[in-house]
């Protein structure tokens, strides 16, 4: 018996009396929510615990797919799975519209990587030449045709790279589309937070929630972002090292004084990178901070301050824009940061998945992600480039780094 | 009879339910809440007539009490009310403070106008010698000598100017107390619009209300800032002319890390002009920028972004303190950027009293306006420092360019 009935909105006729799924996600962000999501789409009861779904890091967040303008050296198994799940997002937003019946705000235009000076244009080049190595679909542009095909970035720009492959979505419609399409497959939204994980006999039996009552759970899936590693109950060498990464961001309002972007793009300025997100409506988010300041999430002036000067250096028709808001977001970054997805090794505790440690990708990589975790819980293989991604390679690395 | 009870808090209790008073203040900002108070305290039936007392501009204020450091080539007259109006300052921050039992965060620690490069340096020295010449009690600091007054000022500041006179209040405390003195000496408060000023056989008979009720008076002040020309039923000649000009402004909030100020710390960066207000808990009020866009208040990328650069230049250490609000406020600027405080001229409208157009000055102007708006509303000689600032002074403009 599964607790699927009809395709009604509300979070609480999927609760159930005796407190019982098949499968608890602890978190309610993009990952928890698209997990919960084709968890339950295989037919299984699922549970998500979050006091807030779909805020947190995934409510912060730009919605940049970009895995070509996102690529660093020595990171191609990361590159990988980004390309293997941007690869997976045009079905997955087709999916998604047609269940909720409205758009997430997809956009296809590509992305512009600007280099405001000589030294951030040998920068964008080195860059350039590491896409073209790896094969990936890029061209270089000079600061000309860059303004012929973006002609509100600045006169002073000394060249680009065009990733006509890297796309955005609307990372606030995307997670609200999310928690509806979970609701309407089944999916119980139990409002409040997850204190701890209870296991017996070697594996894990529920979670007990701040409410005082406990959901047991034959599978936990632990996707609470940069909160992964401080559930009780987790067992040490199960929890998964993961450390918050503050990133503050800022949205422009629409406006007749707007200037018009299409693309993405992405400003390097004096070595410090930004990035102006434009949306359909007009709105254009400007971001993002990388801040390792532990859990705490205040808006600073100096972090507002740099992002404006190097958006006004890239974009300067920004400035007449209305500042509508300022927040920021605590992504999950991994020691590698790479996601964590999978089993944790020698945890002794069956039925555990971990899905965290998404650190700057997380809306790019929720596709795969969900894929993963459902496979992994109903007991298939998951997607192959997941696999150098498990909980795993941290204790094998703690094993080697000892031997 | 008069409408003085006990010093009860509340609103309502002074509301006469006849809706007759002595006086209908229109417009509870700064200048009309100090009016209507200094008004009442002489045995009047007053009402200050304002949707949200104590909002608009004088909310958005940084409560400089600055005649010094505001000082402009050809303003001798407005500089003798400006320092009139200090010299009132403490006398009355004592009686504000002594009737309501608490701080209106009055600081006398001074004024330090930094010049950050030497263009700056040379326009900072020419208003040095300028209020040298006027006899004004400012001091030329070497960029060394500042520091040694303000350890966080910025290492490459040229040059400054002490005024130890130009002192601060913080002006929400301000008309927070000025709200509560005001009723505690009798004043009701209407919390709704003024739409139109009723006369009948040549003088003032009352204001009718957005609620549909109209107060009756004997007198009406008119002290509604950049609304102060908009009111219906006003005669065309005796309208004032004010028009709003915008200042954005940013509240840095107190934390540990925040550098320590004492003084209020001006700078002028590569001409572009900021402020940095410290409050005794910690605050950093940053403004502010001068914008002519009608009634417009929408907080700008553009502004944001100026206001940081430059306080970033002047005290780089505010960097790392809290971004906690934006706000903006609508200054009353007249055509010749001082206030318009007295009695319309050739209106044929006995009883009609203007107090606005106070553009940047409205917190230190507050004390001598009240006054003049006392003696005036009783049949006094206002203080004679006002004189210049008759609304009778651009009717005489006119018809000397008329003749």
């Amino acid at each position: 018996m599964t607790g699927r009935g009809g395709a009604g909105p509300t979070a609480d006729q999927h609760h159930r009396a005796d407190g019982h799924y098949d499968v608890v996600v602890i978190g309610g962000g993009v990952i928890g929510l698209a997990a919960a999501w084709k968890v339950a789409a295989r037919g299984m009861t699922v549970a998500v615990v979050d006091p807030e779904p779909g805020r947190g890091a995934s409510w912060a967040a730009a919605g940049m797919l970009a895995p070509v303008s996102e690529v660093h050296h020595g990171e191609e198994a990361l590159l990988a799975l980004a390309l293997a799940s941007a690869s997976r997002w045009p079905a997955f937003e087709a999916e998604l519209t047609a269940a909720v019946g409205r758009s997430i705000g997809y956009r296809t235009s590509g992305t512009l990587v600007v280099a405001a000076d000589d030294g951030d244009r040998a920068w964008a080049h080195e860059l350039y030449e590491f896409q073209r190595e790896l094969g990936l679909g890029v061209q270089w542009l000079t600061g000309r045709r860059a303004r012929q095909l973006e002609p509100n970035i600045a006169p002073g720009v000394r060249g680009a790279i065009w990733a006509p492959g890297d796309h955005q979505v609307d990372n606030r419609l995307l997670v609200g589309a999310l928690l509806d399409v979970a609701r309407s497959t089944g999916v119980a939204i139990h409002r409040t937070r997850a204190i701890a994980l209870e296991c017996s006999g070697g594996a894990v039996s529920g979670v007990a929630l701040d409410t005082g009552t406990t959901l047991r759970a034959r599978a936990v899936v632990v996707a609470a972002g940069s909160w992964s590693g401080e559930l009780d109950g987790l067992p040490p060498e199960a929890a998964p090292m993961v450390r918050p990464v503050e990133g503050q961001i800022l949205r422009l309002l629409p406006s007749e004084r707007a200037p018009v972007l299409t693309s993405t793009v992405r400003g390097m300025v004096q070595g410090s990178s930004v990035y102006l997100v434009p949306r359909l409506d007009g709105t254009v988010v400007v971001g993002a901070t990388v801040e390792e300041r532990g859990f705490d999430t205040a808006v600073t002036a100096g972090a507002t301050y740099e992002l404006l000067r190097d958006a006004h250096r890239v974009v300067p028709g920004v400035m007449e824009m209305v500042l509508g808001e300022i927040s920021t977001g605590l992504r999950p970054g991994s020691p590698d940061n790479a996601p964590i997805v999978g089993r944790p090794g020698s945890s002794g505790v069956d039925g555990l998945v971990l899905a965290t440690g998404h650190y700057r990708q997380g809306i790019l990589l929720a596709p795969l992600t969900a894929a993963a975790v459902a496979a992994i819980v109903c007991g298939d293989e998951p997607p192959q480039e997941m696999a150098p991604f498990t909980p795993r390679r941290f204790t094998e690395m703690a094993a080697r780094a000892g031997s």
